[in-house]
């Protein structure tokens, strides 16, 4: 781990301007309430005010609309919570796993690796499948057959990455297997949470663009695109052959069923379903309000007598 | 991979008819946007109608209703969908992995592996476990102890089956496991998605019957029955002991509450919560529908005023 | 396996009362349609009574309200499910994996294990990280370093402990990773479910107090707190920085969003997203109705024009 840092060291290494004492040392990143006088910490609403009262840190990031909110020594930059995220990276490996090929992993003869790739215990990675330079799996991912991953892409545990996508075709009653013979190709600078299954295309490939962050157990259908910067929390389910835009913003368990097109800057919230195309920006909502379950009971019952009398 | 074959050998061995010059050569399958002259592509409907005149296919294949719907050559069938399914088939293998124990595999002493096995890197089968003729696991399945897989089964990476069940007694505030004892059983012909997870059963056990096709991360719990050639999208969760018949189709992220039982022949939509039994063949459907986030909340906000009204 | 105990041994160790021939001999429980003499089964409510009336087992545990409701031999009890529950454990045994490190498991050289723990085939056990005694890790975990497991605890098959959390700040349409430095820890006597996941925290630490019951495919996200003797059923999803109570029961594939405060002795229904905190004991639910896809199309329809009048 590096050393510890003045403020003034930070600063001009990752910008910004320091208010107060720019002599002030730090050591590592903390939370208001876990900070002690070797860390700094972070600031950036109102309210956590009563934290920032109360916090021993030693310093502190916060916007420049804030500087005023304490005397602490502090950084006062543009973007405070990124400037943090820089902060504890300049004190923190992004990737916590030495370089190199654990001996336990199985990796076929054919596969590419870049440079400085850490492939971790036990990892699987597939015949003709590559992993570009600088990237990360660690223990227990699978890389099927012809899958490629790009430079600086982080893969969490459990993570399966082109398994055969979910192709049958009803014939009379029993189901026919359509054999999946597309790959997964996954760009650079992306990371991928624990459990998270991306399938191989039916025909053509998976793609999952530049800078995509996906969360734990996200389920990704063949042919899903998944374009530059998007970002997809926990549990949620994107379906065959979507095609979701830049910069998008999907929340926890939503659901986005096939076939759909999403556009760029569109955010879903958490639990949404998603069941027709979105042609516009903006923000989409769609969860039953939750109430105490006799209310819930009350509501859910006008509900359907409403669609009946309408029928 | 096996050579090219001409429209003429394809219905010869499949069935159908050729509309065009049987003797055109085709290698390998493809989408109507991918196709070159090597390829066969197929049309299932109006809405692909632009994509099929602009194909560089070699040759289509598609329906009796739509066999004017290009000059191309091409063959005509009942179930085209289906029937580009095999013909995928002829082209590319169903399982691709070679038959054999990978050495990395764990296999207890005690597990039957019937001929023509492929058990993948990395894979654990427990004592007593068996696997069935030509069966394909991949890379990092478990199958826990005394567990029971049949013929032509796939399983993907991460699977788990045989886990124990969510077994517990509230006993004054504190929680006494129940042991689970019962084993999983999967019929025939069944695929398991990758990371799916297949529960013990807590006495009796969870049986997945034959033609069964399982997406990606479902959850199946304990005592679970799932009928004949019933397909489940990826998601869906299936509570303890529930029944579920023949040939169903259960949509993404679906959810079956523990104890009930659905009949043959049942449909349900995509995010569905079941929360009682279903004894009526039919598509059942039930989720809020999103709306942009303002509208949404307004939708809502009288939802929950409606149901205090009339509590 | 233990072998077989008279009604009379089971009321001296578990306590209970004996009502028929207390030297009736069973060897395993059963349920009660799959008994027969040498079993013991055991009955919860009238809804049974029909199975009840026809079980072929030799003795039946039940309650002090049931104890006429046959003339088996039986033991009657104030909790009888949680009384077969131990009945059980008499004759199986709640961990079925030998206990050591399997060969094949990969044991950092850093990690602590307690006394008489059993790390299955091919676990992860990274530098730092500590298991307590008697826990059991079946095979194709992973815990990440520096994670802490607590005594007694069962981990099932993969499940991913210690993954980083989803910590990502927004840089101008750039994700800047924040490298996640907490740990997880887990107290005694949980139990994990098959590939359930829990994230390491940002700063903090995740905690998984005493006696927590996780079921299979959970999302446990960074700083997440739950609190002693909850039970969660399988496929939910927890988002960052929540804090669940004590005593809880969370329903499968419910959500809880990020930062919310739950108190103890909340019940959430299956299905529900809760977007707010809950201050008050009692049982919650939110889902959508389900209904006939018709009558189902008519309901959305109707809600979404009130909230457009309304608007």
């Amino acid at each position: 781990m590096p050393g510890p840092l003045t403020l003034g060291q930070i600063v001009a290494r990752l910008g910004g301007r320091v208010a107060g004492d720019a002599e002030t040392l730090v050591r590592q990143v903390a939370s208001l309430e876990g900070a002690t006088a070797e860390h700094i910490s972070f600031f950036t609403g109102s309210r956590y005010r009563a934290k920032l009262a109360a916090t021993r840190a030693g310093a502190i990031v916060l916007g420049t609309e804030a500087e005023a909110e304490t005397q602490l020594p502090r950084i006062v930059a543009e973007n405070p919570y990124a400037y943090f995220a820089r902060v504890s990276q300049l004190f923190n490996p992004v990737v916590a796993q030495a370089v190199g090929v654990h001996p336990s992993a199985v990796v076929a003869k054919g596969a590419k690796l870049g440079a400085r790739v850490s492939i971790g215990a036990l990892c699987v990675v597939g015949e003709g499948a590559s992993i570009g330079d600088d990237s990360c799996l660690y223990p227990q991912v699978v890389v099927y057959p012809g899958c490629s991953i790009g430079a600086r892409v982080i893969v969490h545990s459990g993570a399966v990455i082109g398994a055969d996508g979910f192709g049958i075709a009803d014939d009379d009653g029993r189901w026919v297997k359509i054999p999946q013979i597309g790959a997964v190709r996954v760009g650079d600078d992306v990371e991928i949470g624990a459990n998270t299954t991306i399938d191989r295309g039916a025909i053509d490939d998976t793609v999952i663009e530049e800078g995509v962050k996906l969360d734990n157990q996200i389920q990704v259908g063949h042919n899903v695109r998944i374009r530059a910067h998007t970002a997809i929390a926990g549990c949620a389910g994107i379906a065959g052959s979507a095609d979701i835009g830049r910069h998008c913003t999907i929340g926890g368990a939503a659901v986005i069923l096939g076939h759909l097109k999403i556009v760029d800057h569109v955010n879903i919230s958490a639990g949404t379903l998603i069941s027709r195309s979105i042609l516009k920006p903006g923000t989409y909502t769609g969860v039953y309000p939750f109430d105490e379950h006799e209310s819930w009971t009350r509501s859910a019952a006008e509900l359907r007598r409403k669609g009946k009398k309408n029928g």
